[in-house]
């Protein structure tokens, strides 16, 4: 429907998402509200998230850029393991006070990124909270599916990593225990996208189950397995970032890392071995991690911290 | 897509969440992620809204059911206006504990709405946040529109306002400077539903223009008048509630309390004048409030509090 923040500057922000209606999935009206059609006739889903306590850092160094790149990658990275078309959008944006720069900041970046992206912006809300210490954005993405396939690892399969930056944009709470209320670069980083990574490589390779390794990290690889278990090794080149051995340091464990962070790996795919070699050829930044065997639902990975086996 | 709480529970989260999906609207597979299709090919739009800082309240008195209410009502009000069926939703629920009790009494009142409103619940994400004071539920409600109606009020229109009860969801910043910390009942009452008295109307009557009287209040009116004003008297039976009364004695001006609450109006219709007299004779709590006269785009009222007319 239409933009609505809670004050003035409402014409500018309109202004600035109507840029974005201009895709080849959906023709919108230009009238009292975003009247929208989809130019296609496929099955769809639907995906929100937000950037949860990570908003505390975004708004405190005013990355606003990079809190909307971590907003935008924590949805799409998962609508990629769906193997969907991403072609619409919604925000709610939660900002502490009422500072119109940081918001037309945020929706300028939006809009930049869903132009580039092919997402029409359908509206939103902007809220100014002065109960929350931070900014959120949360998004309601929308894609289409052009053929559905099951997402499942199977025995035999190799596992093919995808590097990630750092932290991503899980795993805060943990983070902010340990650091307190130390400032650090890594903390802003914004979350790799991988979305257009898996749509290179999709239709030319056999892709049998994927995860994004975001909130709860390597137990998400559970939901994929089935009298199997996915093998995860330490010896490929897909080495946790400083930051991740700072918190190890911190005195958590490495089955908690392991369940928390996603320890340099931040999207797996399983494949036969003939798609791993030519993928890994393929996609910068990627690494075979593993393989999958048969067993009971478990992810065996030996740690990168301590060499230690662990077993979620 | 799928629910994705931070935390386990998430499957007796999933199995509430497919209740909703038996509608007359969508079909969705139960499969990995809810890949879903429409029974219909209507025009849409999508709306998003949270219930802010009234998030506080309802969290301190666990009116978690109410709290629901407030976010399906702020969503649906808005969505009656451009006259679309709402038929899928996707939510956003930020606690600030990991309150597992409260998460689940949320999502199952939210699961009891949407199955009286045949609302399927296509995904959603529960964010524990320790940066925030209260409780947030944000919902992107998407509806489907079978004809497409300007929404504009004309000159020599009657104007009719249904009841609110109360507060409703906004002007809360300004709720909590007047009282403080103090806490009264009035306080977490929910935002009336006004979606089902429309479309038992929108049929049978000709609705000029239509308006959701929320964050911004009577100011709202202005973006549907043009060369037109809309002149609301004092001489109607939708008074003000005691709450408004105690607010406007915390020396709030009468114009600031017209452009913050709705002050005992919770939405208006531009209609002629026979119509009018069919829809208050219909309609329980709704009540003639004014006219639409030739202007320059000014709202026009005669305070309920003091008798003084403000302009807007």
């Amino acid at each position: 429907m239409i933009y609505n923040p809670e004050k003035p500057y409402k014409e500018q922000i309109l202004g600035l998402i109507k840029k974005t209606w201009n895709t080849p999935y959906v023709s919108i009206h230009d009238g009292a509200y975003s009247v929208f059609r989809r130019k296609f006739d496929y099955p769809e889903v639907d995906h929100t998230d937000g950037i949860g306590t990570k908003g505390i850092y975004h708004w405190k160094k005013r990355s606003f850029k990079g809190a909307v790149l971590d907003a935008l990658a924590m949805n799409l990275n998962d609508l990629a393991m769906a193997r969907a078309v991403p072609y619409k959008l919604q925000c709610h944006i939660i900002v502490p006070e009422d500072d119109q720069r940081a918001i037309m900041e945020i929706i300028k970046s939006l809009v930049t990124e869903c132009m580039k992206l092919k997402i029409a912006i359908t509206g939103g809300e902007t809220s100014v909270q002065n109960n929350m210490d931070g900014l959120d954005i949360s998004l309601t993405v929308s894609g289409f599916v052009r053929r559905e396939k099951r997402n499942k690892f199977q025995a035999g399969d190799i596992l093919v990593g995808f590097a990630s930056n750092g932290l991503h944009s899980n795993g805060f709470t943990m983070v902010r225990n340990a650091f307190a209320n130390r400032f650090r670069k890594e903390l802003i980083e914004p979350t790799v996208m991988y979305l257009k990574s898996i749509q290179d490589i999709q239709e030319r390779y056999d892709i049998h189950g994927m995860m994004h390794i975001t909130g709860g990290a390597f137990t998400r690889l559970k939901g994929l397995l089935s009298k199997t278990d996915a093998v995860i090794t330490n010896d490929h080149s897909l080495k946790p970032q400083g930051i991740f051995r700072e918190l190890y340091a911190h005195r958590i464990t490495d089955r908690d890392m392991y369940k928390t962070f996603n320890c340099g790996i931040g999207f797996i795919l399983a494949v036969s071995k003939k798609d791993a070699l030519g993928i890994v050829t393929q996609i910068k930044g990627a690494d075979i991690i593993g393989e999958v065997t048969q067993g009971s639902g478990k992810v065996r990975i030996a740690s990168m911290f301590s060499g230690k086996r662990i077993k979620i």
